[in-house]
Order: structure tokens, then C-alpha cells, then sequence
């Protein structure tokens, strides 16, 4: 074992030192990345999309990885694999190369899809969200296979193209294919780090269920100076079964919401007053003048420890210019909850269903459509991948990760939670100014070439896990959150 | 005297006969009329609207009328007016050329610009809604003009054609042009009977006041997944602050709101008892199962005799396919009022902005706009306009008409009685199942030579008011409403 490790200890040092002399072509490798401009939610850049995936899927050829683009009903997805140590580990890669539309043109300072390295950043559409946090993932796969032409670990590869619309057709293929991408444990890099030189491993998300309500009164369409008074408005109506379904504490005023949300002790909630963000620090980045919701609780604590429900659309009668003398026949909101450990999202669906039942008023009637459910997902701090993931950001950063908890919840970590049974490492690489989404959007250069180093320390950490461990309790499955994770449905929501 | 009471009598016999052997002709050239599609929404039918204009200016120069086409920066308004009667009386006919989109076309039996007869009616978009009622007024004149040679009092008319995209110049131009328009009686055909035998004079309509409501929270759109729980939502906050402008007993929770609001006696409440619709009736016609409201009062006095409130539109978030996870930095309300004797828009307007600072919650900041304003209406029936006017329809239909009050508004009639002070004779020739607005909208020919016989009868009961009752009492003025009228606002709403 010993000759064995001094091996690895000189394959992870060949390693970096490729990675580190051929920074400047990973640089420009992934300006070619950049330029395609692989918007998967706009039709005509389809084509543009299917470009990017083949080409991405040519590099991992060529890098040494056995890749196939798979196509979906929708944009396709890009699959590699390198499984040579039989028996040995294996880690499942996950990121995406479709990128968000570009609008508002007229902000970007230089083209999106004409990357462009200013200062220590290189600027583009998906420089940072996925395409560069997922090519520090590629380049320490390179960096081992151009040195010892082996990885220490098995690897799979699942780079889909439409994270940005939904993650629509990735359930099912991971549904389909649970045998082939079973790993022991999955990295995720497509979140933010807290600052330059402090790495995060997030290790907690709120689940999520959305749903729509909708609010049915007159046949059609009424005219509001005929019948005003003397009709029930179902928009009207709406609101104020909107308005019910949060107390005056700002707490969630459906009976039974909170019986099966974890009550925390004081350690862990410690622990959150230490290493999260303060309120003032989530105001900043909220652009909010003053906090609201829970009493009893910080804002860190209200958006990850507790569950939440946003009103995050209404759709109902005239909104055009000027006035329309209308009651409108029906009108609809767009809710989504936020679920903590130990909800269900079936079990909080039926919660609401029975409420709103209770709320409609006379004369109106309510219809309840279900949408995205995902269970919350908790990873356990102490697990030997997480020791691995956090060692490995202390060699690459020089820097102790942080353990965060993020109010959000991604799709695709419940999947593999819930269909692979995989432990999901997320490792972000993003900077909170990078502009995900927005316009101006960069990586930071140094976090491509940190991460690099961080992803060729990791495999190595995940390859040493001992296998004693192993046997103890499988990687797999250890982070399971919910008591009764039911279903993952696919959809939109995020 | 008696002898010119004889010649009067035979010129409206003369007038009548010449009516009842020209109705083919008419109906014939009305159809010339309703095959203009001049949709004053559509800006692709701006040169339809305008040949339109020249077809009517045309017809009433033709008929006998001096008229003319006035542009305006919008669509141009038809005038004409014939004043031989020096010292008589001045009616002033108001109604529009301009109609309603025909969409949806794939419902129409018909084409909606090919008119065409089927049964007692005459199918078309505008058939009844304006161009056919307007025109049973053009062929009254004409019936006078092509026997007599001469009309028993002065007229001007006023034809628009922006009525279906409220008004917007109509109301500058009565402002300007205050002096010509002066008459003693205005008479307005665009609204309903309520059935084919019972003709109506509305003598009621409410005063109206639009206004927005906009809330706004953070600086841009959060993430609900991320902020949910921790920032109050602004279009939450919109549904709590609408939900609290009524209470439980379905009245308006302004304070003040109900201080102007003028309480009627118990014969005014039977005479609306025996006259108007039942809770029945209403319900059925706004296709609705429940009533709803202001507590004591029957549906059509909470229509009529009560103001109300009502929720249009509600603006927020994402409302598009899918869930988005969004807490949007605003959400924007369209409200309307409707407002009863002796309210003021402009006080309304004070007491709602008052009660929005009281129940903006914190964190958020509220906006107000305010849109259309309009006085309510109340024209006396015992007024010798409207002995006249009910007199010419019990000649004309055979039966008495039965006086109502709409809970609708007319920015037209306001503008009639706030800047010429002439009060005005509504008498609709529309049935309730026209389908006005709505696909296969027809005009019952019954009521087009009932209108006709009706008119000629009307103008000759105009010429014959008193000239004593004229010099007590002036015709015009003697039907305002409100105590304060301010003012007049221009806008879209109805």
C-alpha cells in the first residue's frame, strides 16, 4: 500500500504541474467553449446548442474519456466515462453547457459570446455558470490522463443542456440508466464560493413544490360597472386567500405546515451564526431595505433552516394600458414553497390542499395544480467524501471551506439523491459578483486554476477513502434528508 | 297656435309615413355602413375608420345636414348640424361609428363585415353597437328633411370614432368647442333595452374612478429559493393590502368612503324594487351561482344606488408556462371604483390614498396613479326631457318604458352634463342578448324602425316643452348629480 500511495502522491503532482503550465491553453480552450452561444431556451439557437454539445463531447475524446452526445426530445446531453480501476471508486461529474439567454444586450460591455479576459477575469455568456466551473472538472481529468494516462478513480460524466430551462429531459435518462451512472459520489460545480479566497461546500438545500392556484367565479368575463358589487371577484377572492396563507408573525398559516420541520439544537444553529451570512450581509445582497418573516429566527436561519412560501406570480384580468371596466372570470397564482427537513412535498401539498379548501370563499371556486415537487437535500458535514471535498479546497485554496446551507434547491441533486443514491459534493467555484444570469457575466481566473488544483486533490481523496468505510455504510445513501422522499417530478422550478 | 300644432302633426305623420315605406332602404344602407370595418383599436384599420367617417359625413350632407369630418391626432369625429329654427329647441345626438375587434373570428356564423339578415336581424360587427342604433337617429332627421323640408327643433351631432379606445379626444374637443355645442337635450342610443318590448330611459349611471396600485420591495427580482423567508414579497404585500379593502360584510373598508354616498328613501328603493331586475335576473345574466356584497341591499341597488370596488388586474412575477422562482421587486393593481350620488372621484381618490399609507406593510413602499375620473350621473324623471322621451317611446314601441339606473359609467354623458351642463336622454335601443362586443353580434330590425318612429316622435316632443318649464328651469343642468363635480378626466374606462 505504501509504494501505492507514494505513486499517487506522484501522479497528483504531475498532475499540477501540468494543470499549472498549460493554464494560458485552458484559458483559451475555454473561450472556444464560451463562444458557442448554447442558449437553451431559445429555439433558434437549437442548432447552436447541438454544435456545442459535439464539440464538447470531441474534447473528451480527445482528452481520453469515452463520450457520446445523447440526444433528448429536447437539447441533448453530452456522456463520457473512464472506468479503469475495476473495484475502485467512482465519481460522477455533473454540469451543464447551455447557457441563459443574453438579454439586455445593450449592458454587456463586450459581446456574450465573444469572450474577453479583462483584468483576472474572462467575460462571457456561461464563462462562469456552467461552462468554466464545469472546465476545471475537464482540465483535472486532462491534467492526470496527459501525465499517468490513467485517473485514480472511475469516472462518468453527465453534462446536460438544458439546466437552464428545467432540466426537463435529465430525470428520465437518469432514471433509465440508474445502473450505468452509479457512482459513490457525484460533484456539482454551479454554485458560489462566499469570496475569492474562501471556498464553500454547500451541504444543505431547501426542497421545493410549487404549485398554481386558480380561482374560478362567473362564466366569463363580467363587466365591473354592471356587476360590481354584486359578484364575487375571483381575483379579489384570490388575494385574499393569498393573504391568509401567512399569519401576522409572518409564518406559514396552513394547520400541520410545521409539524415535520426539524427543530435544530443550539449547536447547529451555532454553527450557522458562525460561518453563514448575517442578516445585514443577506439584506445587502437582497437589495432590501428591512427583513421580514419568521420571528425567532436570523434571515440566514429563515432562508435555509425553515421552510418558506413565495407568491411568485398572479395572473388576472386587465394589466394592458390604461383601465379595463373588467371582473375577470378566473385568476391564477404561481406559488412556490420552500421545504426543510423532514417535509414532503406530498405531504405538504395535501396541507395546502385541505387549506385552501377551507379559505375559498362562497361564490367562488378553486382549483389546486400541482408542479415541481423535489424532497430538501442534507448532506452530512462529517461524511468521508465531504472531509474529502474540503481537504481537497484547502490544497487548492489554501483555504478551509466553509459548510454552507443554501435556501435554493437544484433538480438535479435531487435526482441523484433520490433515484442514484449518490451523495452529491457541491463545490462551487462562482463569485457572488460574478452576474450569473445577467449581463457582464465572468469567472474568475484564479478560481478556474484553484479549482483545477481542487478537482485533482479530490479524486485523489475519494480514490483514499478508506474501504472500511465503505463497508461501514455505503457513500451512497448517506445523505438522505427527508423521512419520506416519495417523487421527484420534472419541471421547471429552481 | 293650434293651427302650427296641426301642421306639426302632420309633419310628423308625414315623417312617419315616409319612415315605414323606406325601411328596406335603410336597412340596405346600414348594412353600406356596418361593412366598414372600422375598429378603432387596431391601428391596421385607421384608413377604414377614416373612410367611414367620409361615408357618414357624406350620407348626412346628402340627407340634408351641413357636416363635416374634424380630425384629431387620434381618429377623426363626425359633425354635422342643422339650425333653422332660430330661438327653438337644440338637440345635440351623440353616438360612434368606430366598433369593437371582431375576433373571434372562427365564431362568427356570418363574416363579420358581410352584414347580413337573418330572421329579424341584421348580423355584423357595429350592427347594433353603434352603427345601427345611431342610425335609426340619421333616419328620423332625414324622414323630417324629405317630407317637410325642415327639422321641429335644431340639431347637431356628434358621431365619434374612438368610443371603443375611450374617447381620448372627444372630451378636448367638447371642452373647445363648448359655445357651438351648447343644446337644450342630448339623446344617447348605445345602450340596452330590456327586452324587445320594453323599451328604457336610464336616467342613472355611476361615477367611476380608476386608479394602480403599485407596491415595490427589493431593487430587482430575488430568487425565492434563496431570499424566500427572509424579504417581504411586494406582490404578497399587494394581496394583504387588497384583501384588507373590504371586510367580511362585502363593504368597501376605506374609512370615509361611505360618507358622500346619499341615502334614498323608501320610494326610491320600491320604485328600483318594482321596476328593475331581481337578484335572479342579475345572477343570471353575470353567469354567476352566488350573490355577493354590501349587506342589505338588493344586487341591483349594490349595482346602482352603492359604490363599488373592484380588482381588474393584478400585475406580478412570472405568470408565464412553468414555475419560475422569483420574488419580483414590484407588482402593480388596477382598480376601479364606481361611485353613487353625492361622491367625489377626487375625495375617493384622497380617502384610498390615505388608507393605502395606512396599510402598506414595512419593508415595501406603495405607489398610487390615478387614471379616469368621473362624476356620477342622475338625471331626473320627472324632467320634461324625459316626459318627452318617454312619451316618443310609448308612440313608437307601444309600451312604456321603464326607467333604470346602470351601475356603468359614460364618460361621454359626464362630459354632456360636466362641460356642456345639457342633460341627457339615454335611450338604448340594444337587447340584452345583441351580443355587443361578442362574436355574431346582431341588431333586431324591430327595434331599428321602432327607434325611427320613436326619434321622429322625440324631436317633435323636444320642440313642444314649454316654453314656460324653459324659462323656470332650464333644461340644461338640471340633471347634475354629484355636489362637487370637479372635473373630467379623459381616459379608457368605462
Amino acid at each position: 500500500m505504501r509504494l501505492s500511495a507514494e505513486v499517487a502522491a506522484n501522479g497528483v503532482r504531475r498532475a499540477l504541474d501540468y494543470a499549472h503550465a498549460h493554464r494560458a491553453d485552458f484559458v483559451e480552450e475555454l473561450k472556444e467553449f464560451v463562444r458557442f452561444p448554447s442558449i437553451s431556451a431559445q429555439p433558434e439557437h437549437a442548432a447552436d446548442v447541438r454544435r456545442c454539445a459535439f464539440w464538447l463531447q470531441n474534447h473528451l475524446r480527445r482528452i481520453g474519456l469515452a463520450s457520446r452526445v445523447v440526444p433528448t426530445s429536447g437539447h441533448p446531453l453530452v456522456y463520457a466515462e473512464w472506468r479503469k480501476v475495476p473495484g475502485g471508486r467512482t465519481v460522477l461529474l455533473y454540469g451543464h453547457y447551455d447557457v441563459q439567454p443574453a438579454d439586455p444586450l445593450a449592458e454587456w460591455r463586450s459581446p456574450p459570446f465573444e469572450p474577453a479576459v479583462r483584468g483576472e477575469a474572462l467575460y462571457g455568456r456561461g464563462a462562469c455558470d456552467d461552462k468554466g466551473q464545469l472546465w476545471a472538472h475537464v482540465k483535472a481529468l486532462e491534467a492526470y490522463l496527459r501525465t499517468a494516462g490513467a485517473l485514480p478513480v472511475n469516472v462518468v460524466c453527465v453534462f446536460e443542456g438544458e439546466e437552464e430551462v428545467g432540466s426537463t429531459h435529465l430525470i428520465p435518462i437518469v432514471e433509465r440508466h440508474r445502473r450505468a451512472l452509479h457512482a459513490d459520489v457525484a460533484v456539482i460545480s454551479d454554485m458560489r464560493m462566499r469570496a475569492p479566497e474562501r471556498p464553500a461546500i454547500t451541504y444543505a438545500l431547501r426542497g421545493a413544490l410549487s404549485l398554481e392556484l386558480e380561482v374560478r367565479g362567473p362564466e366569463k368575463d363580467l363587466h365591473s360597472g354592471l356587476f360590481g358589487g354584486a359578484v364575487h371577484n375571483p381575483l379579489q377572492a384570490l388575494c385574499e386567500m393569498l393573504a391568509r396563507l401567512h399569519d401576522a408573525r409572518g409564518r406559514v398559516a396552513i394547520p400541520g405546515f410545521y409539524d415535520a420541520v426539524r427543530n435544530w439544537d443550539a449547536s447547529e444553529r451555532a454553527y450557522l451564526a458562525r460561518t453563514g451570512p448575517n442578516d445585514e450581509e443577506i439584506l445587502r445582497d437582497a437589495g432590501a431595505g428591512q427583513a421580514w418573516g419568521e420571528e425567532g429566527y436570523t434571515l440566514y436561519e429563515r432562508t435555509t433552516l425553515r421552510p418558506a412560501l413565495t407568491v411568485n406570480g398572479i395572473a388576472g384580468g386587465y394589466v394592458g394600458k390604461g383601465a379595463k371596466a373588467v371582473i375577470p372570470s378566473r385568476a391564477v397564482a404561481k406559488l412556490g414553497f420552500r421545504l426543510v427537513p423532514d417535509q414532503d412535498p406530498a405531504e405538504v401539498e395535501r396541507l395546502f390542499r385541505a387549506q385552501v379548501a377551507r379559505l375559498t370563499p362562497p361564490g367562488v371556486r378553486s382549483v389546486v395544480r400541482t408542479g415541481f415537487g423535489a424532497v430538501p437535500a442534507l448532506m452530512d458535514r462529517e461524511h468521508p467524501a465531504m472531509r474529502a471535498a474540503a481537504s481537497a479546497f484547502e490544497r487548492g485554496f489554501g483555504a478551509t471551506p466553509v459548510f454552507l446551507r443554501s435556501g435554493g434547491t437544484i433538480p438535479v441533486v435531487n435526482a441523484l439523491q433520490e433515484i442514484l443514491q449518490v451523495p452529491p459534493l457541491l463545490m462551487g467555484l462562482a463569485l457572488p459578483d460574478d452576474g450569473l444570469h445577467g449581463p457582464n457575466e465572468k469567472f474568475h481566473l484564479p478560481n478556474l486554476y484553484r479549482g483545477i488544483d481542487t478537482f485533482i486533490w479530490l479524486l485523489d481523496g475519494i480514490r483514499r477513502i478508506r474501504s472500511e468505510s465503505r463497508e461501514q455504510q455505503p457513500l451512497a445513501g448517506a445523505s438522505r434528508a427527508s423521512a419520506s422522499p416519495k417523487r421527484v417530478r420534472t419541471g421547471g422550478a429552481r
